[in-house]
C-alpha cells in the first residue's frame, strides 16, 4: 500500500509498503481520511532521531475497522471510527481519565501517537495499538470528522479548562482566527454564553469570526496600547476572564498580558515562537498563563456530539494521498484554505 | 494617639494624631495587634503619590470594636475582631464572593486596604469603612491572629486554588521556607495529604520544614540540574502537581519551570524580582503559571478555624508601637525571626 | 402611600401607609415594578406568626434609588436597581459568597427577605436594609427585569449547580414548562449545549418549549413506564445527566427517579407537594436528589447579563397596584398567562 | 483448583474446578488475598438468575500476575497487582474516566465485576479480562490491601465527591463506625481538616472513632430530637456540611435529614434497607441526597497511596479458603471483627 513517510529532516516520500497485520490486541483501520496539520511541518523540519526508522505521517485519522487482532471483541469489522491522537501509557492517572495528552510518561517516550513517532494515517491502512484509542462514529463519515480530532479538540480542551470562568457576564478574547481560532469562536458561541471578542490582523478572518458568532472584532496589527484600549472599552475594568492566543508570537503575548483580567486565564495555544520577558508584575494578580496541549478522549467524544448536532462546522477540501507532498508544500506557503484532508 | 505613618519615600514617622471618629456605616477598632509585613518595605521604598496625604501603616490588624458608626448593628462594642486586609468596591463579582483581593476596580484605586494607601492599624485606633470587612474572633486573641491575616491567608489561598490537584498521589514542592513558606508546609500537612517536598538555601529552614511536616527536604543553592534530578528521583516521571514558589527570584523561577509536572500548577507568590525568559516550550504542557494575591474573606475564616483547632501555628514576637521604626530597620536587615507584631 | 399587605391567613388588603424613611445604612427604593409570584399564594395561605405585624408583599422588585440613608455612598439618587430577594445575615460563609439564599441563620429567622416576613415591594416605596442587596440595572428598565429576580434566577441557580454535567454529550430533562420551566429551557439553550427534553401535560406548553429551544418534547400525562421508555429511546442507556422537576408532584417525582442517569443530578424545584417512598434503591447509584432554593447575587448579575444580551425573554403583563387582590385571585385560578407585574 | 462458588440462592460450595487459561488480552492472577464483604451476603441471599452458570465469589482481590494472554505487554509475570472491582464497558464516558462504577451499561449487564456475576477471586487463580483493570502494587502485599479495594475505596469515593464542602470550617457527621465508617473517619482525618463527628449505637465503635481521629462522638440509639440537639450544639446553626450514613436504616435516614445543613451533602452508603417518606420539605434547601456506589480506579490509586504513606489502616484477619463457608456464616451473625481475608 502507499504511505506518506518521514525519512529524515525535510525528507518525506510516498513509499510503497506492506499492508500491516494487527497483532493480538491491535486493530487495523482502513483509513477514510487523514487531516493535514500545521504541526506536521514542525515535525518535518525537525526530522526523526538518529537511527530511528522512518514512519508514516498523519495524526488526524478516521476510517473503518478492517481487521481485529486476537482478543479484540468490542468493535466490529466495518464500523466507522475516529482514532484518538495522543497515545499514552494507558495506566497513569491522566491516562486513566482519558487525558493521554498529559500522560506522565510523555517526556520519556519518542512516540506521542500515530503519525507522531510511529506509523500514522496517511496510508491505506493503519494499526491502532488498543481499542481504547477508538471512538465509534455511528452515522458520521470519516472525512467529515478527521480534522476535528485535532483542530476542534485542541481549542475545545483549551476552552473547557476555563469553563467556570466563562459566564454570561464574562468576556473571552480569541486571538488569531485561523484553523483553530475559528473553531474556538464556534465552540464559545454554541457551548457557552460569554461575550466573544475576536482579534486578527486580517479583515477576512475577522469577517469569518463574525459569521461564527464573535460579538466584537478587533484588528490587532497596530500599536498594542490602542488595541488594549479598544478591548478595555468593550469590557470595562474587568477585562477578559479568558484570553485564548492561537498565534503565540511576540506581539500576541504582550497583548495577552495586558488584556487578561485579574484572576483570569491566559491560554497560549499557538506555537508562534514568541518570547516574553516574564516577571511577576507583568500578568495581573491571580491570572494563570497556561499552554494546553491537544485534549482528552472524553472531550473528543463531546466534540463529535457537537458535530452530530450541527453546532460546529469545519471547512475542508479532500485530496488524494498521492498529492501529499504538494499539499505540505502549499501548507508551508499558506496556500491551503481551511483544512486539507487526504483520502487514500 | 500615636500612629506609625508613611510620609514619603523612606520617610516613616511616629506621629501624634487625633483619635478618629466613625461616620455612619464605619467602625472604630481599638487595635490589639498589627503585624509587621515584608511588603511594607516595598511600600516604604516606593513612597506615596505626589500630593497624597500621609497614612498610617499596618495591614495585618486585629482588635476590639470600640465604637459603631450610625447604622452599624451587626457587631457589639468590645467584640474581638480580625480586619480583612484587601478592601475592594464591595459590588463587583469578585467582591460579591468575598474575593476583594481581586476586586475589578483594584487597578484604578490608590487604596488597596487599610495600611495600603489609607490609614491602617499601626496606631491605637483604626477606622474600618464597613462591617463586611470584619470577622469575629470569638475566643481568639488579637495578637495571636493578626499576622495570620496575611502570612497565613496568602499561602492558604495559593494552595486552595490548586485543591483538586493536591491528592494523596501527588507531590507539592514548596520553595522558600520563610514566613509564608513555613505556613504553607503546615497548611499542606494539616489540610491535605499530598507528599510535601520543601526546598530552601538554608539548613535551619529545612529543619523547620521537617518539623512542620515536610516529607522531603532539598537544598536548592546549587546547580539547578542536580536539584531537578533529586526532585525527580522523589516524584518519578510525574514530577510535582503543584510548585509553590515563595521566593520568586531568577533561580527559583528556573527551578519551578523544571519541576512542575504536565498539567500542573506553578504558583509564584514571592516577589523576589526574578525574571524569566518565557516561551511556550519552557513550561510543561498544560501547566499554569500563576501569581496569586492575598486571599478571600471566606478563606480567612477558614484560616481562623485552622488556628482555633490548633492546626497551624505562627511564631511571633510582640513589640510596643514606639519601636516600629527600629523593627522595620531590623526587618530590612533580615534580623527579625518569625513575625513581629506591634501592640499599641 | 398604597401597599398590598398581608394581615393574616388569607387576608390581604391594600392599605394606606406612611412613606418610609431610610435610617443610616438603609436605602429607599421607588418601586418601578413588583412581580407577582406563585409562592406568595403559599405565604397568603399560611398567614403570619401570631402577634407579628402585617407586612407588604412583593419579593421580585426593581426600581430607582429614591433616598440614601446616612453613610450610603455607593449608589446615587435616581439610579435604576434590582433588589436581590433573599436577605441573610451578611456574615456567614454562604452570605460572604452572595448566596444569601443559603444563609446559615435562615431557619432561625422569621424574615427571609423583603415581602417575605417584612415589607416588600408592592407599594410605592420600599426600604432595603443594605446597599449590598442592590444590583445596578444601568440601561435595563425595572418592569422588564423585576420578575427575573425569582422566575429566572431560581432555574438559573438550579441549572448552574449542575454545570459540570451539562455537556454536548448529555441530556437534560425539564419537567413542567410553566413560568420557571420555560425560563429553564431558554437558559439551557443559550448558556449550554446539552440536548434538552421538555415534558409537560399540555401541548401548548410543549409548543412553547420547542419555540425556546427544546430538542425533544414529551407528553407526561400518561403511564410512567411509557414516558420513561420514550425518554430512554431518546437518550439511550445513559439516561438524563440532569432532571429538573418544576412541578414536584407525585407523578413527576416518580418520573424523575426513573429518568435520571447514574451519577446524575435530580433537582426538584417545584413545590407541588409530592411525596416519594424513598429508599436507597429507587434512585440510580451516584445520583443526587436536591431541592435548591432561589439563587445567589452573582448568579442574578449573570441573569441580568443574559437579559442585556437578549438571550432570555420573559412574558409579562403589567397591572396597577390597585388590582393586586384580583391578580392574586386569578393567579390562584391559573388565569394568569406569563408573569403579572404590579407597577405602582 | 479450589473455588468458593455461588450455585443458587443460599447455596455456596467449595468446588474443585479447572485452573483457567487467559485468552488474548486477558490476564491470569494468582490470588494472594480475597476480602470477604458484607455485600456478598446480599448476593448469596438473592442467588443467580435462572439458567445462569454458578460463579466464584470474591470482589476484593489482589495477587500476582501468573500468566499473560496474548497481546498483553504492560505487565510482567510475578508483578503484584490489585484488581479493580467494578467492570464496565470500558468505552462510555464514565468508563473513559475510570469510573466503571457508573458505567452507562451497568443496568443492562448481569456482570458487575469479578465475583459479581462472573468468576471472582475466592480461588487459587482468577481471570481478569483486561489489563486496564489492574493497578500495580509495587512494594505493598496483596493481603494488606485486598479489602481496601472496597472497604476503603467506597468511603473514599463518597467523601471525595464532597471535597469542596469539607473545609477547616465545616462539620462532617459519620453515622455508623463499622468497616466502612471507621475507614471514613481515618480518611477524613488524614486527607481533610473538617471537624469530624462520629455517631454509633455502641460505645466500643465510638472509642474506635475517637482513636482514628473523630473530634466528637455521639450515641445515636435514643430519641432523634436529642441527638439532633447534641449535634447542633456542636455545629451551631450551620449544621453538617456533609452527612455520611454508613447504616441506611430508618432511624439513620431521619437523623441525616435533620443534621445536614443548607446546601449540604447527605450521602447514604449503607444498604440498611431504610425507607424515608420524602417530600421537598424534609431535607434542607440546597441539600443533596445521594447514594454513591464503590469508586473510580484513580480513586483506588489514591487509596493505595494513602496506604503506602501509612495514613490508613484496616484491621483484618486471614483465613484459608477452605473456611469460606464458616466465615460467611460468622459474618451473617456479626461475629467477624474487622475484615476477613481469604488466602488460598
Amino acid at each position: 500500500m502507499k504511505a506518506v513517510r518521514l525519512h529524515a529532516k525535510n525528507d518525506i516520500r510516498i513509499d510503497e509498503i506492506e499492508k500491516p497485520k494487527p497483532k493480538a490486541g491491535e486493530i487495523l483501520i482502513k483509513i477514510g481520511a487523514a487531516g493535514v496539520c500545521h504541526s506536521d511541518l514542525h515535525l518535518i523540519h525537525m526530522g526523526i532521531p538518529d537511527g530511528a526508522p522512518p514512519f508514516t505521517l498523519g495524526h488526524e485519522n478516521a476510517g473503518w475497522i478492517a481487521e481485529l487482532g486476537e482478543g479484540v471483541t468490542d468493535f466490529q469489522i466495518g464500523e466507522a471510527v475516529m482514532v484518538y491522537g495522543p497515545w499514552g501509557c494507558g495506566h497513569c492517572a491522566p491516562c486513566q481519565q482519558s487525558m493521554e495528552n498529559y500522560c506522565e510518561h510523555q517526556s520519556k517516550s519518542p512516540i506521542l501517537g500515530g503519525g507522531l513517532g510511529t506509523n500514522g494515517g496517511m496510508a491505506e491502512y493503519m494499526i491502532v495499538p488498543s481499542s481504547r484509542l477508538l471512538i465509534p462514529l455511528h452515522e458520521l463519515q470519516p472525512e467529515q470528522v478527521a480534522p476535528l480530532s485535532d483542530a476542534a479538540l485542541t481549542p475545545y480542551h483549551a476552552i473547557k479548562r476555563s469553563s467556570s470562568k466563562i459566564t454570561p457576564s464574562s468576556f473571552v478574547f480569541v486571538i488569531g482566527i485561523g484553523g483553530l481560532g475559528h473553531m474556538a469562536v464556534q465552540i464559545l458561541k454554541k457551548v457557552y454564553s460569554a461575550t466573544i471578542i475576536a482579534g486578527d490582523i486580517a479583515d477576512d478572518k475577522l469577517e469569518l469570526a463574525k459569521k461564527y458568532g464573535a460579538d466584537y472584532v478587533v484588528r490587532t496589527d497596530r500599536d498594542t496600547n490602542s488595541v488594549v484600549e479598544e478591548i478595555t472599552h468593550i469590557t470595562g475594568v474587568k477585562k477578559c476572564a479568558v484570553v485564548l492566543d492561537f498565534v503565540g508570537n511576540n506581539p500576541t503575548l504582550v497583548l495577552g498580558a495586558q488584556t487578561v483580567g485579574l484572576n483570569g486565564d491566559w491560554t497560549v495555544v499557538g506555537l508562534g515562537g514568541g518570547k516574553l520577558d516574564w516577571h511577576c508584575m507583568n500578568q495581573p494578580w491571580g491570572a494563570s498563563l497556561c499552554t494546553p496541549y491537544w485534549g482528552s478522549r472524553v472531550e473528543l467524544m463531546e466534540v463529535l456530539d457537537l458535530k452530530r448536532k450541527g453546532l460546529i462546522d469545519i471547512e475542508y477540501t479532500t485530496y488524494p494521498l498521492s498529492q501529499a507532498l504538494e499539499i505540505y508544500d502549499k501548507l508551508a506557503k499558506g496556500q491551503i484554505k481551511g483544512r486539507a484532508v487526504l483520502t487514500p
